[in-house]
């Protein structure tokens, strides 16, 4: 994570502030070889619950326009954050990947492959409107947002399909607002032009998503993964629903993801402050 | 799928025997520009039913080895082989998907894109099961199966990790017969050596499965739509647990997946015979 800051500072898109045992974060940048007097360093000598809460008061009050993970549990972080009312946007806090690859034709947003297992069709509902801060960020005007199921009709044995049906009808009536949604389809109708059109699929969301939904975490999860590993797509993860973006990395991420996701949340910080 | 028929016929490695109205049989036959009197066609003036039961008849006493959908109703045709006794294994019908993509070592298969929406742990055994079918006709003598979930430790908030957990339970009780069985594990950690060594997970399936089963169908079907669309891979789509392989091919799939798909049930009927 220190490496990854240090090269998001290096390109000149983010200005980090390390929260924590001044002494153990030190000797973190000494063994990466990055400089210790470059960043500011606020000492927290307490444990990792109160270095979180820390670093949450500094995105509340307006110090800091985005919130990293560095070494310490997901729950503990998530939860400094969930007890600072003033970060609560009224939604629940939904992830969110970004996807480049150069088999699809722009930037791939796909939701939620992180926090919520199975979301209902509120919290789906939520999911959606927290994508529209990337949205904006990427300066898509209205996103063309697909909700992913295995089938292109509402069929009440795949309570997605339903959920999906429910979505689109919740959009026409003006509950959601700044979206194209389109849906229950099948994956391959929300990629390809070609599959959509042998389907007979006409809908301007068919082979042009900018947004997908998937009905649960399994599924955007491994989608996401399977774009990065057979699609060699470029990714990035943020966590949206609070008012600030949220980056947590996992060990598994590489280096380019690391910083990717500080670029995207970047983006996102800076079109709030707009 | 007259066309995918009549190349798996000039391949070699099918001989097609048309069920049907043999009038519109020859009409389909003229319009594909394919010589009519090459194929052996069966007469049945009924309906559709009565077609795929004739069909079914053929399969049943040994006259064909494989089962293909033409132009009928998946249901009605999956309807007259479950009518047919002599065709049941005792166990559930499911999807596999073959796939073979140059980002991944090795083909790989894929349960259920196709029929089970949310498998029980029963019902995910006995998918399982039926994979071994394919298995022994790509002469794989212990497949390396994993079972996708998001992430890789047994969680009750999680109920695909709880079955994936049981799953490998019961393999180690001698419950399943002939797998190596890993789980649960998210998506990049069953393709990936690199990911799995940077995550820590020393497992002979971790990196290295020959077979995924995912825990419900928009998950495989997401999935395997994905490793085609963005890793360019072959696929092939087959139906199991039936005495003999069926393939349902869809209008979206192009003539390479309908040709494959009749290669690899041909490879499974041939193992049958065996």
């Amino acid at each position: 994570v220190l490496k990854a800051v240090f090269n998001a500072f290096t390109e000149g898109f983010s200005e980090p502030i390390l929260v924590g045992n001044e002494d153990e974060i030190k000797t973190c940048l000494d063994e990466c070889k990055i400089p210790s007097n470059i960043f500011e360093i606020i000492d927290v000598k307490g444990d990792v619950a109160q270095q979180s809460k820390k670093a949450v008061e500094l995105v509340a009050c307006g110090e800091a326009q985005m919130l990293m993970k560095g070494h310490v549990d997901t729950s503990l972080l998530l939860k400094s954050v969930l007890n600072e009312k003033s970060l609560r946007t009224g939604r629940i806090m939904s992830g969110v990947a970004l996807i480049e690859s150069e088999e699809y034709h722009k930037m791939l947003m796909l939701s939620d492959p992180a926090m919520n297992l199975r979301p209902n069709l509120e919290e789906k509902k939520q999911i959606i409107e927290n994508t529209a801060q990337v949205a904006r960020a990427l300066e898509i005007i209205k996103p063309k947002t697909a909700l992913l199921c295995a089938k292109e009709k509402v069929n009440p044995k795949m309570p997605e399909t339903v959920d999906a049906g429910k979505l689109v009808e919740m959009n026409v009536n003006g509950e959601l607002d700044g979206f194209i949604l389109g849906g229950p389809f099948a994956f391959d109708n929300i990629v390809s032009m070609e599959a959509a059109r042998i389907k007979g699929i006409k809908h301007t969301v068919a082979g042009d998503a900018d947004i997908i939904i998937a009905p649960e975490l399994v599924t955007a999860n491994a989608l996401y993964k399977s774009m990065v590993l057979f699609g060699n797509a470029k990714s990035a993860g943020v966590i949206l629903g609070a008012k600030v973006p949220i980056i947590l990395t996992s060990r598994a991420d590489n280096d380019e993801t690391k910083l990717y996701s500080i670029a995207a949340a970047s983006l996102i910080a800076q079109s709030n402050q707009e």
